[in-house]
């Protein structure tokens, strides 16, 4: 069904912003940004080999680069530019070699853009995967984590120059570590972190994801083009679902602990009016509750925010009084609905008193 | 006037432990741990040998080891032994060199006493100095910054295993990523940072620190064993002054942004009838204020608390309601009263909205 992509050139990067927003489920930042950066390292180098991780020798190095930290403060503190290269580099000589590929640690957001500007700008290949198959506010919630692959050595840079290198006891140790190193950096900073052999990608990542996120973007970007909405095709296409339309009627965010956190209140419209939906939010959606309380969809489900008319994805930040909006929802890759999955990202790890239940048994 | 000393056998400890309590002026955590883990460590490996720094290669590795946290935590969170010879072998690591020898980044509280239990271990010596000539509760506050010493590359490790290495843009930011972390240690963690030349070291230090410490020690035990009080003597010897003496009536003390801060009032006895002073601190006693508000004793001179009857050194942590005690003020090194020297630890760095005036001239 999905065209399976082998190179990024400029000319894709438009696509590849637009499926990261949608895969970003509010959160990861807006991947604008990262595309700039994409843009102007690929006119510099050339594009971007993309690689299915079988095609990568088993003792090949493979490291994921992201930027951490709080998306609302992503969007006032521009990356130099460097720090991600400082932070491949950092970690290279700590490791004593040479990375084979870059990786995307989230196939949503900022980070599903940010890494194909180091590819290019290192002239390395990207692989054709991610490790979440959407975007997570903590770094340990990967599919690497649960293939015991280590989230240290891990590098870390900002744009002042100041840089470190961690090596924690466990995955959950790396987050609580780099989660206050990042709001001493000013709520961002740059990292490269679970550096894999070949053999353990081909295990342990989510595959697949820079075709998806590029193939969405077509998706929308057709749908926008033709004047539809293109949550229709996008439901056909990826097994999603119009969970709910409305108004945005109220939005509590705050900045707290370096993550954005908050809920907004959506007052239904059309054949939803009456009713209402309340999203809650951790940089990312993480539930949403129908008028009566009961769940619509939740962690690790995918739920995006779509702008009414055109399609767009909205972000945790920018979402605001008024927006008119559909709630889609989207089956999470399966191996978060396992017993390990839930334990890293179902909904009692972000404090809800709820077992999971997926998408497509709260919408029968 | 003070013996040069040339070896720390385990027969010494106490004497640096107790010279280590009184130059801690309140802070640095109680050097008794530190004296435990050191004599433990010189009967496994032999005494230390301390060197004047003259006696340096130019080129050779010098290595400051201490403990970062609040001292009130140091008490609740003992050391397991071996995170600070892992901070060490660490930043050994990666520096690609073995180090020539150990330092104390400051003179005071438990800092006195664990770089020797790392001499000791490591079969390293240890160089006759410190960066404060007391202690000081932030990293950048030593001699080295003065002189253009970067305190990076410094490494950091805890007790359950966790270990990082950082490099920043100045000493001030290294405080500032090391004390979030060490907040994230779980309020206190164990470093090894500032590596120096020995070329550096001759220029950068401030020199016969343990020498003192221990003259210091055996001036407080055998006045304490001949049943005198050591203020006298302490003063004649250090060129040192009792400011008031009296019974302590208040203290407030709180743990904030990985410190102790407070203040604590003592109401005059004796001589002092009548009268009562403030002591404010952070970690360390920072100001002495008479009751008209007028202050007796600041930043960067030396101000101690002794127990009335026996001169033991009191700290910030274990002072309390009744407790009867001297305040004892001692002149800092003359590098502090420098304008680099107090840009980095006079009263207005610690906030306090008055110019430094020295011991001497307030005390007239």
């Amino acid at each position: 069904m999905m065209e399976q992509i082998k190179t990024i050139t400029r000319a894709d990067m438009a696509d590849v912003a637009l499926g990261g927003a949608f895969l970003g489920t509010g959160g990861g930042g807006d991947p604008y940004i990262g595309r700039l950066m994409a843009e102007q390292a690929i006119d510099a180098n050339g594009p971007v080999t993309v690689l299915d991780v079988e095609d990568i020798d088993d003792d090949a190095l493979i490291v994921p680069v992201a930027m951490m930290g709080a998306p609302t403060v992503m969007l006032e503190k521009l990356p130099r530019g460097d720090e991600a290269i400082a932070a491949l580099r950092s970690l290279e000589s700590v490791l004593g070699r040479k990375a084979t590929a870059i990786f995307c640690i989230e196939a949503g957001g900022l980070n599903s853009t940010i890494p194909i500007a180091v590819a290019a700008t290192a002239g390395l290949p990207i692989i054709d995967g991610d490790g979440m198959g959407r975007a997570f506010p903590e770094l340990q919630m990967v599919s690497m984590t649960m293939f015991g692959v280590h989230a240290c050595p891990m590098a870390m840079a900002d744009e002042k120059g100041n840089a470190l290198v961690l090596n924690t006891v466990d995955n959950l140790s790396t987050e609580k570590f780099a989660r206050v190193i990042t709001v001493e950096m000013g709520g961002a900073g740059m990292i490269a972190l679970y550096p894999m052999t070949g053999a353990q990608a081909k295990e342990a990542i989510l595959r697949g994801s820079l075709s998806l996120i590029t193939n969405i973007g077509r998706i929308i970007g057709s749908e926008q083009k033709a004047n539809r909405n293109p949550a229709d095709k996008l439901a056909t296409n990826l097994n999603g679902m119009r969970l709910f339309e409305g108004r945005v009627t109220d939005v509590d965010r705050r900045t707290e602990g370096g993550f954005a956190r908050g809920q907004a209140t959506i007052e239904g419209l059309d054949a939803y009016q009456g009713g209402s939906m309340t999203l809650r939010f951790q940089n990312e959606f993480l539930m949403a509750e129908r008028q009566d309380g009961t769940p619509s969809a939740m962690t690790p489900d995918l739920i995006c925010l779509l702008d009414l008319e055109t399609g767009q994805p909205i972000t945790t930040e920018t979402m605001a009084y008024g927006y008119r909006v559909i709630v889609f929802g989207l089956p999470c890759d399966p191996k978060w609905r396992t017993d390990a999955g839930l334990a890293l990202v179902g909904p009692r790890y972000f404090g809800y008193d709820i077992d999971y239940q997926t998408i497509e048994n709260l919408n029968m």
